[in-house]
């Protein structure tokens, strides 16, 4: 059967709140630089009253790559639980006015809005910390059978193995996808989400995934080793497909015997790298889903990647369409 | 007494959508470019239903204004009514990390918090559409004596003439204002306010205000003529000061003999215009309120100005302090 969607994505549906920080800021609240740390409403309130005004956008890693996905051209839908308050709305709005279907109920009586609070220094990395809210009450009853039955690939962001209710959203995805000749793609989403659940992650990689994102420090964690190549090495031995981003070393896609080192797209001033790798897992899949070959899914992955880190928000500001096609990279 | 703030300023407190259009959206929405006009919250849902994604920000001219008053390293208030909701929280928010004294009390139980649909085309014009939500509930109650008494300038939005409850405020505003040795200050907001409410506006101008702020098209409108000239003088003889901005064409400060033409600041890409005309009246408050002489004031206006068009959102993205020092204009 044909797919009606290129790809159905699960993930934290997520507003984020993107201020500029400067490092020392970073140092007196304790933040690790470049990390993603999971805190309480109140820690969220305590935060957000120190940091920068800033501007709202619609995030969450999965929406993002979902959003890139659209840009590209592709057809796409997302799974995610926001409430029922203005923030959620904001989030439904920014996925369905670039076509992508979202019809998951929005919570009412519960938590509010999950959002992430993003500190972006002066060389562009950011520094989130997430109150997850009413997307963590995403449940295997959100998941529609059709629309698991009609995507190519079905992805799935690692940051959903924190909240364990969707965590039977993801199996119940996974045998959905794969009883229907479907694909499994996974992204690992944060060295921290793999050191919390690397026995998980690695059942699920072995398991079910088809596909699998991540990049140096997580593939490093998954296999507690600072030896990039044995890690990566391990990744491809588990999993049909695997890539790999290493910022500005680019990339290295690993299938079976193959092995593809993709460079990284120049970019002359790199602003906010957030959803740096949402973009990439996006263009990659992009190209996996139309039936083209690695090689120009890594490039359509750091084309993506790049058009994003140079402004701030995590995603596209221009067409991707477009950019890929002036490339030649699809028609 | 010495005044505790440089300027205090009141207000329609408005979230802002921003988000990018072609003009042929505009034309099937009937909106004119370039204008504000006021929708109801039926018609705000509709036309957020087709806008493209977007970013949130605070803004609300006044508001924006405040935060330039801020940014310059003024000491600087807020009088405007939010709702107790997520984008009323944002909107205190972004004031307050700035240092801007606001304490105009949540509204509960009523509408939500204003927001301004803003449509930016490709040659950075801005077509808004605003729902004035809770901003509309300002009150008399809302003006604290000792904040008026305390501020050098009190700075009204011409928008405010709109809601009734608020021309109140404003009138004890400008009578405290008055009686304490302050000064007035008003901006005429957008044409199509100085259409609806001419005869009051002439009335305020001529009775109350010491400094008024206005485009070209807005004092056109006021004085009902196509001849720039004739409408600049007719203000000029009508108040003590004011400062009328003509885009690139830079400004006019008249004040009683005195007359002074201001070089707009080159920019090398506008990207927004949003929030241009309140930066420019950021810069002017901010060196009438230090005693600087009117050619500075107006420089100060040009230079936040040009800030603010070089990029998204209505509120400085860099430090005008920083500026005006490299620049030599202030100290």
């Amino acid at each position: 059967m044909t797919a009606l969607y290129d790809v159905a994505a699960i993930g934290n549906a997520i507003v984020d709140v993107i201020a500029p920080a400067e490092d020392g800021f970073l140092h007196a609240e304790g933040l690790t630089k470049g990390s993603m740390q999971l805190i309480d409403e109140a820690q969220g309130v305590d935060l957000y009253s120190r940091m920068a005004p800033g501007m709202e956008t619609s995030g969450g890693s999965a929406g993002n790559t979902i959003a890139g996905i659209a840009s590209l051209g592709g057809r796409a839908a997302y799974m995610g639980k926001v409430a029922s308050d203005e923030l959620g709305d904001v989030f439904a709005h920014d996925l369905k006015a670039i076509g992508v279907h979202f019809e998951t109920p929005a919570l009412t009586g519960g938590p509010a809005t999950a959002r992430c609070l993003v500190n972006v220094t002066p060389d562009g990395q950011r520094t989130m910390c997430t109150y997850l809210g009413a997307s963590t009450e995403l449940t295997a009853d959100d998941v529609p059978t059709e629309l698991i039955e009609q995507s190519a690939i079905v992805y799935l962001e690692g940051y959903l193995f924190d909240p364990s209710e969707a965590r039977r959203a993801f199996a119940k995805a996974a045998g959905l996808a794969h009883a229907a000749g479907r694909m499994i793609a996974i992204t690992l989403s944060d060295a921290f989400v793999v050191e919390r659940h690397r026995g998980e992650l690695l059942g699920f990689i072995k398991d079910q995934a088809d596909l699998v994102f991540a990049n140096e420090a997580e593939v490093k964690a998954l296999f507690e080793t600072d030896d990039f190549d044995l890690a990566a090495a391990q990744l491809g031995a588990m999993t049909q497909v695997c890539a790999i981003t290493r910022g500005e070393q680019g990339s290295l896609i690993l299938a079976g015997e193959q092995s593809h080192r993709i460079a990284a797209d120049p970019v002359d001033k790199v602003v906010d790298t957030t959803g740096a790798g949402d973009q990439y897992a996006a263009g990659f899949m992009f190209g996996l889903a139309r039936g083209l070959n690695f090689d120009v899914c890594g490039q359509l992955g750091s084309m993506a990647a790049a058009e994003v880190i140079s402004h701030y928000g995590p995603r596209p500001a221009v067409s991707l369409k477009d950019m890929a096609v002036a490339r030649g990279l699809i028609r």
